[in-house]
């Protein structure tokens, strides 16, 4: 059992996560570190914490469980200064969108503890931010994936493994270029045409109109596109290539439906909705009551 | 009021109007019209309509109102068939989704009715199809969008406005070539972008983990792609040139963020990822409570 598991970043996932492993009982206490005062105490507040800490060496000293849960821009940092300060023998895991880049800065930072350090990320969240908007079943049957790498102890995998189920989550392994490839795909491509999409009308004369006779459809089609642009902009450069490689296939496509729509070719356009139609109803259908499914964004 | 209402398609909208106006109490009685025995025999079990007629003169005889509910592709046909039938007083009104292309087919085959002719397009509905998921409030608190031409009758207008205000609508008109540039924007492109998606993906080599790890906002973003494939390829062919011109304006901006992800543009990408955002909150925002609200597709 974790006596103490140190949060470096109590947002809506480190909160969510907080709150869930405290209402599961399976951690001795929760601390939590933040740079600033007032978002730590709103934290304590909210009873989201045991106790919360503005100095990152009081808040890891004795943590047997670090988990790094700060937007993506901050980790260098904070991976340089927890490398300083944690316990030889603690585990350190994050939740980064994009593993490739994490696990580039955790070599660089990390020396010895790169073994004990276990590469993270829950499929799970909302298009809200903040420690407001947590909750303890966030990650209930949601994905966890973990994405261990040549240096990880597996020791320390099935340690961080036992505190993400503990919180209701079904965590799978995966190799670190495979999640980023799937990750690009499923979301962080989702995630750019929505911010596109909403920006283009936007722009448009009839913006306004656009915008006041948009259904259900149109909203969630581009309720991603609330989400923070902060954190997205951060995901989407970390994992440039990859999102990239997604995009021109995307537009590739838009292409030859753009052509079929220009020919009148009537069953062309047919074949691309109903092969789409298809396979959004198949995983609709298969995921019905199974443990991947996800309420949140990924 | 009307005695007798007459609708030829009953599907979601035509079956959703049918419940919608007897639930109100509004028109004496509800005779359907379907090709087919046994959809109308499901759609008088289900107690949708007060009669049902596989004959479209007997369906329309005696009606003062006269809703063209069936699929675009129908429409020449069915108003080829009116024509000849129809009451000289009836009001004739339909619900397609793109009205240029239905403006003109009623003109090539109304002849004296088109006076009567209001085109109409209610923004409801959802993604699944059928008599079977026909509610009464579909209606409730969306827009219907009339859009009357030079020879339409304004009394005739009155009288559809009246229907739709019944069942739970707020009635707006606007210009046909307005409706569809609006529409093309706000419904037709966004369903055009979540088929290339849904299918660009299913095409990949990783396709099954693609969607195996998708989480809500991918769930989201794709919903409307499981919509009918015949009807959303009809309305994406009689809509052409104005879906054409915002799918080059949407491939615009994709190409302008994908440089901007190519360049490491930081503060490009953020600045498009914070405008997107800007608008969609304010839509949202805007929305809650407003009787423009709408919960199904468009």
């Amino acid at each position: 059992m974790i006596q103490r598991l140190c949060i470096l970043g109590v947002g809506l996932i480190g909160g969510s996560l907080a709150r869930a492993v405290r209402q599961a009982g399976t951690v001795g206490e929760v601390v939590g570190w933040g740079r600033r005062a007032e978002r730590l105490q709103h934290a304590l507040t909210l009873g989201v914490l045991d106790h919360g800490e503005q100095d990152l060496t009081a808040a890891v000293k004795g943590a047997d469980m670090v988990v790094v849960a700060t937007p993506l821009a901050a980790m260098p940092e904070v991976f340089r200064e927890l490398s300083g300060v944690v316990e030889d023998t603690a585990v350190i895991t994050d939740v980064g969108s994009v593993k490739g880049t994490v696990v580039n800065m955790a070599r660089e930072t990390l020396g010895p503890h790169m073994t004990r350090f276990v590469p993270g990320h829950p499929i799970a969240g909302l298009e809200q931010a903040g420690v407001e908007v947590s909750r303890a079943d966030l990650f209930e049957r949601h994905c966890v994936i973990l994405t261990p790498v040549a240096e990880t102890d597996n020791a320390a995998v099935g340690q961080v493994r036992g505190v993400w189920e503990s919180a209701g989550a079904h965590v799978v392994e995966m190799d670190v270029a495979h999640h980023d490839e799937v990750l690009a795909a499923t979301s962080h491509l989702p995630h750019a045409l929505a911010y596109a999409l909403v920006d283009c009308l936007a722009q448009r004369d009839e913006s306004e109109e656009v915008f006041r006779y948009a259904a259900g459809g149109f909203r969630d089609f581009t309720r991603i596109a609330s989400s923070d642009p902060v954190m997205w902009r951060d995901i989407c450069l970390a994992n440039k290539e990859r999102l990239l490689e997604v995009l021109q296939d995307f537009d590739a496509h838009l292409h030859h439906m753009m052509e079929a729509i220009q020919n009148d070719d009537s069953e062309g356009l047919l074949q691309v909705f109903t092969r789409a139609k298809t396979a959004r109803d198949r995983i609709v259908n298969r995921d019905k009551g199974k443990v991947t499914r996800a309420k949140g964004k990924g």
